[in-house]
């Protein structure tokens, strides 16, 4: 398929390069609004072009977005304006309500999928991009039955392509559980890092004394905000709830810290503890299967 | 040296694997409550014999205490006790003022150096042990004035077989720091695992949407209750206070989320993202270095 990717970062240029290598794309021709970027994604063979949006849109079988999730709903009505009949258009936007919403009564809407697969480090351009970034990550569609057959059965190739595991969900219950298991932990990262700058002035501390513990928490602090704000922006509600309940936690915490309540913290981390066994499940039971029946 | 380790788990065993690859220690012997942890130790050769507390600390040429701070203080006044006249001991304990106010008087001070070797993993006992453990971490030496040369020589031997890089500290400004950079990484994360957990009832999202962020900023809520709850409860001062900076850092990015405030969640993040400097800083700068003049 000739496929046109949008945002050639992350995660476009990580899908173009397994795209091309599992022989999905037999052109790929990228978009990207920074003159760098392109000029970085051609040198790094990610793409084969760079285009106009108009023009790399009409020519493609397959789009697939990559950008930050405030310019979505916009950039994704004009894709759908502007492709033809076939084309089918994939986003993978990190919120999904919003974006769900801005296109339901677009008259091409079957021939778009509503995906998030949900993969990432904290580095973020061109550069960044690597294969087997998606290897057995979850993929979450949205709305799956507003896409048609066609669509679903391009996604399933792009997806398998990834080695990626497919669940489907409605959008808002997307983004209230992604709020709690994704982007509350950005969240309680960007904001050790700065407690921990403010606080130690002096950073040379910060350098003999961070074990690799703390460089474990704290690793994305380094996420990109261009990309970070505007899904903390568009899932704010369920995000505010999530980022309550962890303060009341903290809370509870230190309270039972300036009591000296030794019993207490060690009944809370015991309860904590029940993490490794789900930590250890999702490494073990993440296998990728087919999206729709064949 | 014959070497006496007591408490076999994850620090004292490491301690043993990389003591007697570099020919510091010739004998081990180690010292444990835990019956099921000694028998493990010697199943996995971390030590050469089990032996009582009393016997293999008047046979050992050196005693490195490896157990919970809470049960720290009372064992050393034992150890220094029992101990001849030549025998060095070190203890590893992760708080430093409590441990050196309650030996700060005993007749046999000088032969006790006050060390912390900051590494970890979230994994404890004899079989999470390995070689290479603290290789370029940095190890902190309290209240050096108080150590003999010869204790500070010995020492240095076990730190260099370590490959770690030794820097000097008052106990209350180590306790400070630590607070900051190490144990509030792991209180956020504790309350993180404790947060999601309680609000993904169904643990199925966990398993879906975690994506690999969620595990790195988690990894801390699977450490031992046992040996935390007491570092917490010594350092809870200095912990409350960085703990009431972060919840205080956390409650300000939610004023800003709930007004939608995209600029200034933009700001907050780029000011954490001066984090990553330093930590690229500390994987390359930590180099070992001698502990004394030679």
């Amino acid at each position: 398929m000739k496929t046109t990717i949008i945002g050639l970062g992350l995660i476009g240029g990580s899908i173009a390069i397994d795209l091309r290598k599992m022989s999905v794309a037999t052109r790929l021709i990228g978009v990207d609004l920074s003159p760098d970027n392109s000029k970085r994604a051609l040198e790094l063979k990610l793409v084969d072009e760079i285009s106009s949006l108009e023009e790399a849109v009409q020519l493609a079988d397959l789009v697939i977005t990559a950008i930050p999730v405030n310019a979505m709903r916009t950039l994704l009505l004009k894709v759908l304006d502007l492709i033809g009949e076939k084309t089918i258009v994939i986003d993978t936007g990190s919120t999904k309500s919003q974006i769900c919403k801005a296109i339901q009564q677009h008259p091409k809407r079957s021939q778009f999928v509503a995906a998030h697969p949900i993969a990432g480090t904290e580095n973020s351009g061109p550069d960044a991009a690597f294969s087997g970034l998606f290897h057995q990550k979850t993929n979450i569609i949205c709305e799956r039955e507003l896409s048609s057959v066609q669509a679903l059965t391009v996604a399933d190739q792009v997806f398998a392509a990834l080695e990626m595991r497919t669940i489907f969900m409605d959008p808002v219950e997307h983004d209230k559980h992604v709020a709690y298991v994704s982007h509350l932990s950005h969240v309680s990262s960007f904001l050790l890092g700065q407690t921990v700058l403010d606080i130690e002035q002096d950073e040379k501390n910060i350098f003999n004394l961070a074990g690799s513990g703390f460089a474990s928490t704290v690793r994305l602090a380094k996420s990109s905000p261009e990309m970070w704000a505007p899904i903390f922006e568009q899932n704010a509600e369920y995000l505010g709830q999530a980022l309550q309940e962890y303060i009341m936690h903290l809370q509870k915490f230190q309270y039972h810290l300036m009591k000296r309540d030794v019993k207490e913290l060690h009944r809370i981390m015991t309860d904590a503890n029940r993490i490794r066994n789900i930590l250890e499940g999702i490494e073990l039971k993440q296998q990728p299967k087919q999206l729709i029946e064949k």
